[in-house]
């Protein structure tokens, strides 16, 4: 008898399935699970598909990490405490090699965030995976889309475009680019932002995470709340990379357009703007105010000579996807 | 602008979205949730894929059916109260008329069972479907897989076998069946036992669905428990259809291998049974008791002669599949 690909993966998280809440973990009909009392549950389902969501020739350690990353993400853009994963994992043979990486970046992830594997299954077909994150909210104190008010006053974490550059190099479409290595980091290996959003969650209006590009899923805020806004292209946070592509090809509106880079877009009311940006203080991948919630519905971009840009661009469409 | 797919099944859930603890559902980051006190939370995941767990012509009601019953049937085998779900759908490509058939097939059993679509998405790919479902269980209430003790009596749901005849009779390798339509409905509309694990919790000392086989799931329910059984085969519930083809062919070990029933297999107590067959009267399905745990590990099977049969059957192998 082999052991199946669930147990393999299983036993890469074993020494580490140690919460407390966790009354069932894998191998029952079931998981049972205990949430906290005085607080909501948080859950997001995210799938990656091969040719979709990732190059087929990804390693797998940073897959794992990824279809983690991504999940955790949207707790992240929620302020919740992740707890608790789940793994439906399709792949079309077995590979006791490349599931050993694959758990490994899954499980440093998942160490680092004290989460556990607590359920899942794997089946044979074509690569894809869908991962649901569990996380705990405290009562009514989740950040939502659709808080944001006119006047309240546009954050993004990190950097933008970054991961939008490393799909370009990575497509052919631009070469001569800097910090290579660290781009396709930023697209293979995204760092959601957990602790930021926890910290951020008392503070805000409203939050996304920037997973299609930042006009994209600030649309979905505005749109949600009802607002437009207008954001300051020249105050969006570029890497260096992103910033020498700019200077390059004149191409600015990378990092309003790209997506993948998994940074929280927060919206916070001006009177909490000193507040804010003392916190953002201790936040190792920076905190940029880029813009500002307006009446006028739809989102102006305005250049650094104070003129609205015409925008054409959209956030990640699926049928473009990585496909090469 | 077209609809997104996700936004068409939401759609049609929209009317159905009436459950209170319910904080945030689809349309951002997470759904948030709330576990009513004193309850634990059960979860699991399962994954269809096409040409693995069903034929590539199934129709899209019946698939959407199937996708939420596997889950819910996890749920059922732990006893849970089932209250939300989340679905994870790729796709090859967009199709208004199939999607509509499949959130047909999907809310008609979520209504059933007064569960909601909380959250999910959609992408683009070789058809996959990874449906989570989330349930209630009373604290500590939970049936598990390890709890079956010597002197134990073990008891199916409904009948065995009508899946595994549908799946031989579609792929050529049975004829003549009778209530060939009736077949099929079982194996592509199961019925996930709910109210039936619910009624059992407080009375099981273990439980599992039957997805992968008798032989195979109570053979889980042994190894967890860490003791064996004997089962009468001449005591296994059988539809007409399946004793009408062991009658034909001889082959009295469908029932005890062939998967994607959906049944309930759990393990009573000797003190309960009368107890549990008062309970059962009310089950339209029926509940037959079929064997005893013992001690000696390994799954033995008795034939209608009193004498030990050989076995050398397993549950569904996912190599095997569905591929026509």
């Amino acid at each position: 008898m082999t052991l199946s690909e669930f147990d393999l993966i299983q036993r890469y998280f074993q020494a580490d399935t140690t919460r407390s809440d966790v009354a069932v973990g894998i191998g029952d009909d079931c998981a049972v699970l205990r949430v906290p009392a005085g607080h909501e549950l948080a859950v997001s389902i995210d799938t990656l598909v091969q040719g979709v969501h990732f190059f087929s020739d990804i390693d797998p350690y940073s897959l794992g990490h990824k279809a983690l990353a991504v999940s955790l993400s949207d707790l992240a853009a929620m302020g919740a405490t992740p707890a608790w994963v789940t793994l439906a994992l399709t792949l079309p043979h077995s590979d006791p090699d490349w599931l050993k990486a694959f758990s490994e970046g899954f499980v440093a992830l998942a160490c680092a965030h004290q989460v556990d594997l607590v359920g899942g299954d794997t089946t044979r077909g074509p690569l894809t995976l869908s991962t649901q994150a569990h996380g705990f909210i405290e009562q009514g104190r989740g950040m939502r889309r659709s808080g944001a008010r006119v006047g309240d006053l546009i954050y993004v974490t990190g950097t933008l475009g970054d991961a939008g550059l490393a799909l370009r190099a990575k497509q052919g479409l631009y070469q001569n680019t800097q910090d290579a290595s660290k781009l396709m980091q930023r697209l293979e290996r995204p760092l959601p932002r957990v602790s930021e959003g926890r910290a951020l969650a008392r503070l805000a209006t409203a939050a996304i995470d920037i997973s299609d590009g930042l006009a994209a899923d600030l649309g979905h805020i505005l749109k949600a709340s009802q607002v437009g806004a207008t954001v300051d292209i020249d105050r969006i946070p570029l890497s260096h990379a992103v910033r020498a592509y700019g200077d390059e090809t004149g191409d600015w509106l990378l990092a309003l357009s790209a997506g993948d880079d998994y940074e929280l877009c927060v919206v916070v009311s001006e009177e909490r703007q000193r507040e804010v940006e003392k916190l953002a203080a201790s936040f190792q991948c920076g905190l940029t105010r880029i813009g500002i919630i307006e009446q006028e519905s739809g989102l102006r971009c305005r250049g650094a000579d104070g003129r609205l840009l015409e925008l054409g661009v959209c956030g990640f469409d699926h049928f473009a996807g990585y496909e090469t």
